[in-house]
């Protein structure tokens, strides 16, 4: 396994933490839990792989896939996961996994065939649909779509940027590194400024 | 660009607009809004494309698609789009819309292979899950599930006329003119009538 | 058509009807009520198909299923499904419909080159996220997420045994028949002691 994989995997535990501690403030059951933790862990990637025609969709037949999901249901389940620090520490990871989910999201559907523009749309989708599905299955209008956070336009420029890169031939890991640092340090400062989209 | 696609895009633009007014209801930000509008334009397509397995889904590589609802969601932003004439004039094209897409439906679908009577299914498929997963998305019953209005009745009626022309061989253009009448015929009187199914 | 089929159909009927049942509690109209039988019989397996990859999904063209769908919408329709008699009927074919359905989404996953632990998964899935889709559509918290009845643990359970039986090469069809008959007597079993997956 190679470090790009250790660093997924990374974001996709924190990402299925994320969704148990929101099938918590529901009160589902463990096996509810689990699935709230898969839904935002691999849903955004699942409808990006459905919508291009990739398959499998690409969690299928990964293992490490399922147990990591579990490790995270199990760990949210047994510890008490919304102390202060544990809350940033979420909070930071999970804004470098939105950034890598956007990049790699860019790269599966190039490596398809699919035009920059659609790249671009298929990279947010793969950051930010888990957390919509998440969302519609606890019954609630998905945050995404609401003011609030500038989550999906962080998406959009830092994706923006790692295409005008790619297409200028930098070199693909160091555009790969800027475009996920923009992304984080927008989701970031945008947090700290509460800075959010016009309604419409 | 032949006149049938100068009619589709008209009707995926107002498709697209009736998005919008909806995301204007659950104050979205813009994001929520082309997501919104995106998701009432071409979502029925979509779910058909995919149960079917058609691959890419058919809006990928469409410039003019993320134009048209970028472009609707902009006016839908700046113009004030719930004066009683602008109210009507979107009424009838999306009637209009509703027919086109599903004879269009039923037409894709045949293509595949898809017999007679999933292809009618299809195209009431088409004509109306995007606006289902709109009211999906915005935490609502969808209203073509609920009493109120003849719409996938309308569209049932004109796919199955279509589809009886097109047994008797009749010319293809003509059934698909006839069969769009008959679909926004019905959802207008229906309208005007108050016109419902019953309760189940 | 043989027994297994005929079994088969019976397990959809029932799944549609639920579906209609609870289409009524939200007031759908006829069109809705047949939209939601649908679903609930169908849903699960189309999303199992989706993510394999297995095109058109499996109830295209297959003119029994919207036969049945639509004959489950009309005698709900009709007649009073909800006297005592008949929803003892009904919960006693669901639950054996969900170890059918269970084995059978394993079986389509395994012969579509899915490894043991996610074909499981698929068999849950197929079992269980009909109802799912049709919970989101009226509305509401999925069922199955939340602590009440032990439903997809169930179907955990007997899905691993018919892969235990299937590895050390016991005969397939008494492999079925062992599973099947796990999941409705957990199910049953459940329901009659009020046990509970414990919440998140």
């Amino acid at each position: 396994m190679d470090a790009l994989q250790v660093i997924t995997y990374t974001g996709v535990f924190v990402f299925a933490v994320t969704g148990v501690l929101k099938a918590r403030t529901k009160r589902f059951d463990i096996f509810g839990a689990a699935v709230l933790a898969f839904v935002t862990a691999y849903g955004g990637g699942t409808i990006r792989d459905l919508l291009i025609g990739i398959r499998p969709v690409n969690w299928v037949n990964d293992n490490l896939a399922i147990f990591i999901v579990l490790a995270s249901t199990i760990v949210t389940f047994f510890f008490k996961m919304n102390t202060n620090i544990i809350k940033k520490v979420i909070f930071l990871i999970d804004a470098f996994g939105i950034g890598l989910f956007t990049i790699v999201g860019i790269q599966v559907a190039l490596r398809s065939g699919i035009s920059s523009g659609y790249a671009l749309v298929m990279g947010i989708i793969t950051a930010t649909f888990g957390g919509l599905l998440a969302d519609v299955l606890c019954n609630k209008v998905p945050s995404i779509l609401k003011p609030g956070e500038l989550y999906a336009t962080a998406c959009l420029i830092g994706g923006s940027l790692y295409l005008l890169f790619l297409n200028y031939d930098f070199q693909s890991d160091v555009s790969m590194l800027i475009g996920i640092l923009v992304i984080a340090s927008i989701r970031i400062f945008a947090i700290r400024k509460k800075l959010q989209l016009p309604r419409i």
